[in-house]
């Protein structure tokens, strides 16, 4: 993978993916399924929605660190089945055969079958509403599967949608769009 | 429209669409475009980033309702032209030809072009991260659009990507689903 400006970080997010999530603890690594997540800014910091419900969680508030990676519409079936076990009972890289990678700046491993991976520090949490805030500190994609990967999105109901066309408004969007993007 | 029962407006948002926000401030409706929102819950609690830079944000913080509303992606030039100018000076609802219908819960209008509309109430803000917290009040959509109506991701440097094929999982997800949806 190749890395991806911080300033385009964002746009990895906004359009709503499902994402995995991976962490370490000492010298276990986990991974989890993540769909309720939020830009803040232009400049790589973003929400997400989770808790103690999830393994994870725990190594993730203890490092204060994680991977996020975004993985492609292929994936459907390992990310449902990521995200219906548990890391305190199954070795889910083992289980899913999920490739890992070293990372630049965090513990945690990336993603390499992902179509991005983004490398986070934890830099807040809201906690009433169970909210992480992270910050980027590397990003990286594949180029070549960056313009054809498709992403997938969860509906909440047990049905996912695919990404489908992509529609260029960048003449009109112009006056919105963050300097240099 | 048809009611939608609130157990089920998270999943109007997990998906990651670009939505409309409506609000009345006094006898004046304005609407803008906000791609940034996360679910919070499965009660139909999400959260949305938006700011003094957005018009709206004015009226939304002051009257504390408002209506969150998901356009079809065959209205992505009335969502960028919503997007890209204020309400400040511009009467948005005349300019792009959007029909309003009266709420029943809130005084910001439903947007019936829409796939779907959801009313609801601001309960609380996070200031440091600019980020608003809504609750579902009621929400509203069209059975028959709803089946077929693709959503508009947007990705953040003025490309949107259009819904395209939906993946039923529900069997595998199970587990993971709130009771009856």
């Amino acid at each position: 993978m190749d890395p991806l400006p911080l300033s385009r970080a964002f746009t990895l997010i906004e359009p709503g993916p499902v994402v995995l999530v991976t962490t370490r603890e000492g010298e276990r690594d986990n991974v989890m399924t993540i769909s309720w997540t939020m830009v803040l800014d232009f400049a790589g910091r973003f929400a997400l929605t989770t808790g103690p419900w999830n393994h994870s969680f725990a190594a993730l508030v203890a490092r204060r660190e994680c991977v996020v990676a975004i993985p492609s519409a292929e994936m459907i079936d390992t990310v449902i089945g990521i995200g219906t076990c548990s890391g305190a009972s199954v070795d889910k890289f083992e289980t899913f055969g999920l490739r890992r990678a070293p990372a630049s700046r965090v513990a945690a491993p990336l993603l390499p079958d992902c179509l991005a991976n983004i490398e986070c520090r934890l830099i807040d949490r809201v906690e009433a509403y169970d909210m992480l805030i992270l910050e980027s500190l590397a990003a990286w994609h594949d180029p070549a599967r960056a313009a054809s990967g498709r992403m997938l999105h969860a509906v909440g109901d047990g049905t996912f949608i695919v990404d489908g066309e992509r529609l260029d408004r960048r003449v009109a969007m112009r006056s919105k769009l963050p300097e240099g993007l």
